[in-house]
């Protein structure tokens, strides 16, 4: 095992109605003038901004309303709620909505303490130190940004998706109500669930060895989602299907899984090219990546997609044939995806696989090299989005 | 799963030579004037009480030292520690030791600030509503306290044995460094284990349906330490197994596990008795009372002792016998505790069967019951003393 550190300060809130006690967390964790943040519709229309205001109101907190953050949150609106908190000195920022909502309100809390551009964070390696206090009420399992301290926006004017992460942007508290998911479309659930699959499998790949514990955890989270995902697909009103899985998503990238090993994220990176040329959801884009980056790369360590195979998927184990062992696990997976409604190749996704070389180009990675389980390069990424592009069941 | 809330704002810095970084996570968490506790021998003998103090000379914090912290810590040296913060304005609590030296700490730490007794915190449900910050550098994987808010005290006078949790005494930060571990007797080593397995074990019955994600992750670190003991009692210096451990003991209690679930904790409670009248291990009082505990109750839940019996111990399951099953799993459980050297009656640990009657009246709890798998009375816990003191293999 790898040296590490570990903080996760988070204050979670869990189950159902807890969304009526925003009012109070915020006060505890300080804030008074508040910047509002969340997207278009449904959280107005649910009667959701309505029950927070109300609990701001409850406890004196004064707030600024910014709606209107879209899937794939971008830098536009995020310079508008800067200019905000600065205006109007702003003190703490709550994030009603999913993970682009929150990621949203974390490029603002960055930018709201900073002279410069928060771009200037983006994808470049450049510190966070200060930061605003956020908080959020979630309403969509999947990006786990309600316990992480990652954003990702994406730039409007040369459709760049990029990404930052510092401990200074983990929410201070996360108001998590499974309830306000059971109305989810199926389509937004599966993308959600699959987004939460991907984050536990780009820690599970892995060139560390001898870390039994993250790796049992790992596969814990995975277990469970793919126990509890066809039941909501199912039953969308399953509140303990979705309790499952909405803690499932916080634990899967709040890092407590992940600590002491190297961890990869090379298809996060060549998924992003994707929902920022066609805007499409970031966990249908895994759904198309993540098999065809596993089919790549699964030599690199046979036996560890053998193990994901027999531990996660429930394969038998063929003593004398690993690699069979691997690709059967592979195998299970994508036709998992397919079964709870995600696409699995460029054509379901709405991609073209004449863009590949334009793809590639936009990572931007030149002659370098992504991934910390196998090392890729621009060649190889191209390899990757080709077996997406034309995979079957 | 039941509504929560979870919050475990612990700083967790894991790996080879950290306890040189102590200082540093001092200052960084407002420490200035410290208190130094620690228990006798090993921590002086092997150098690390020492390592401890150059790091904080360099980070310019003085400090008074409090050693002598015996196993199942006492309330003398408790006050003791309370009468030196209050005389010299100590603003931290530095506690280098297992459980026992950060229990006491704990105590400490609420006593501070307290102007009665803090004994009148303990087992009585009294919320502590101010306590001193507490760092830790922690020698051995067991109790868990490194990451939880609770705290086990021993008032000498009568060998009251009784506890109390906050999230208010959750360690500011965690020094973990496995490596401290490897010079620890195989016989703490195990004891270690085995009070880590119980706090999952008393998660993992529960009586709260439908939380797969907690069960999973319960089974995640129950299957590590399956893994990991043996390897430890065989080679004491496997750096990674004793990683393994390490991290398993720490998110084992820091309850990311066992959030929206009712807990049991019996087991412990029965034990507490046996380690207070006999001065014995914790682990070791649990390794004798928890099967015990277990073959009392599997039939208030015959699947779940199946479950675990599958999921945990390789069981197969016996779908015409579901109680084959689940006997089966505490049976397996029973061996590998002799296995690593654990006693597994009363003989072994050194307890009287005549003192069953006297160990359930300082239990004290009259005609109430205990547990919250399945509620247990005073007759109840003296059949589960019997199977204790009879166990064979």
């Amino acid at each position: 095992m790898e040296n590490f550190q570990f903080y996760s300060p988070t204050e979670f809130v869990f189950g159902i109605d807890t969304e009526c006690e925003t009012g109070r967390y915020v006060k505890k964790h300080g804030g008074t003038k508040l910047l509002l943040h969340y997207g278009s519709g449904s959280a107005v229309k649910s009667g959701l901004i309505e029950r927070i205001k109300d609990s701001l109101h409850k406890n004196n907190i004064s707030y600024t309303e910014l709606p209107g953050v879209q899937p794939n949150p971008r830098d536009t609106l995020v310079y508008k709620g800067i200019e905000i908190c600065k205006k109007e000195n702003i003190d703490f920022i709550l994030a009603v909505g999913g993970g682009s909502v929150i990621d949203s309100a974390k490029a603002i809390a960055i930018g709201a303490l900073y002279d410069g551009d928060f771009w200037d964070f983006y994808g470049t390696g450049k510190v966070v130190e200060k930061a605003l206090p956020v908080g959020t009420v979630l309403t969509i399992a999947a990006a786990g940004s309600e316990g992480s301290g990652d954003t990702v926006i994406t730039k409007e004017n040369g459709s760049l998706k990029r990404s930052v992460g510092s401990d200074l942007l983990r929410p201070k508290f996360s108001v998590l109500n499974p309830m306000l998911t059971c109305t989810l479309p199926s389509y937004q659930t599966a993308c959600g669930a699959t987004d939460i699959m991907a984050h536990v499998f780009e820690r599970y790949f892995t060139n560390t060895s001898e870390v039994e514990i993250t790796d049992r955890l790992c596969e814990a989270v995975l277990l469970t989602m793919i126990k509890e995902t066809p039941r909501v697909i199912k039953n969308p009103d399953n509140y303990d299907a979705r309790s499952n899985i909405m803690w499932a998503g916080t634990v899967a990238h709040n890092n407590i899984i992940g600590v002491g090993r190297c961890q990869d994220w090379s298809s996060h990176c060549i998924e992003h090219e994707l929902s920022a040329l066609y805007d499409c959801a970031h966990g249908a884009g895994l759904a198309v990546i993540m098999p065809a980056w596993m089919e790549f790369v699964y030599k690199h360590n046979l036996l560890r997609f053998a193990q994901a195979a027999v531990r996660i998927w429930g394969c038998q184990m063929n003593f004398e044939n690993p690699a069979e062992t691997a690709l059967e696990g592979i195998c299970r997976f994508r036709h998992f995806l397919h079964d709870i409604g995600m696409p699995i190749n460029f054509s379901e996704l709405g991609a073209k696989a004449e863009d590949i070389p334009k793809l590639v180009e936009k990572l931007g990675i030149g002659n370098g090299r992504i991934g910390g389980f196998e090392s890729l390069s621009a060649e190889d990424i191209t390899e990757i989005y080709k077996i997406a592009a034309q995979a079957e069941l």
